[in-house]
């Protein structure tokens, strides 16, 4: 009964080797993208085994979301009053995206969609996983999820028009303006 | 002079030629994907020259926008009183979507996006150009532009997600779902 009761000792510190994988990963994801990025070079730089990362994080698809900047963000925007979630959402984005290097999760999805089909659809669903539980905070109603999607739907059309093809009066705006235009669309989307 | 006055005469029915070229274009988009049809194979099928499909479209980009069905969707949604235009736009790509092949111009492009950004900056620019002279019958103001970019990325990420992908809420909703979704998404980038 004492080995139910007190499990044998894992791995030292399992918090500090986690943080390593992340930022291991955050590393190889903006080196190589997403779909060139593997798990055995992640673990490698963060001094773990391969299998250790799988038991952390299960997918590459789903160490990506946890590695790269997006679901933190999205914690921060989340956090607040329901009705100014739009203009925080968009906010977030647009700053993430002005920043964002080859490891984000926008632009990964969006040059997986042709190349990769099912990278793609695992990394939307992880992508989705993340964020529906972070707005079912904030947002009431059984179509939480399709409002989601469609938010989601949106920020990947505009990442492909301004961000991948950079082409065009989306990719032309300032980040001001694009910031605005996405709070109207986003207020409709999520609240209305 | 008389040369000038008088050229010398041109292909027979240019119209019979030019609808013989969009029937083959059509076929042959279908068949095959945006990426891998040929203007060769289209001249071949509708009997003219290849010279001939690229004096009356400029480039394979064009050829496609003219061929596929948006361009007149988006005529007669366009049509119509203001209020009523996000509506019939939904309705319309709702409508075309549900019965599209390969040769639609959403899923071409983002099919492209990743396997070849020029074709798919032209394809988009051709799209937009098309669009953006319909809605302006409709719509006023400086940023016509930039709202019809704005709905075309909406579109983009909704083809992507439940058309090519066709993973999530927004591939499982029903049509008439979807269309309710998108009025209310496109009444706020549209209209205010």
């Amino acid at each position: 009964m004492s080995s139910v009761s007190q499990p044998p000792r894992r791995t030292r510190d399992p918090e500090a080797k986690r943080a390593a994988i992340l930022a291991a990963a955050r590393a190889v994801f903006a080196e190589h993208g997403f779909e060139k990025a593997t798990i055995r070079e992640i673990a490698r730089r963060a001094g773990v085994a391969n299998g250790l990362v799988m038991l952390h994080f299960t997918s590459k698809e789903q160490l990506f979301v946890a590695a790269v900047p997006g679901p933190r963000d999205l914690a921060e925007a989340v956090a607040g009053d329901r009705d100014g979630l739009p203009g925080r959402i968009a906010q977030a984005y647009v700053t993430r995206m002005e920043n964002a290097d080859r490891a984000d999760p926008f632009i990964a999805l969006v040059r997986a969609a042709a190349a990769d089909q099912e990278a793609a659809k695992a990394l939307l669903g992880a992508m989705r996983l993340e964020s529906v539980t972070a707005y079912k905070k904030v947002l009431a109603g059984r179509d939480v999820g399709e409002r989601v999607d469609l938010l989601a739907a949106l920020l990947i059309g505009v990442t492909m028009s301004r961000y991948v093809l950079a082409d065009g009066p989306l990719a032309a705006m300032t980040p001001e303006r694009l910031a605005r235009h996405l709070t109207g669309a986003l207020e409709a989307i999520l609240l209305t």
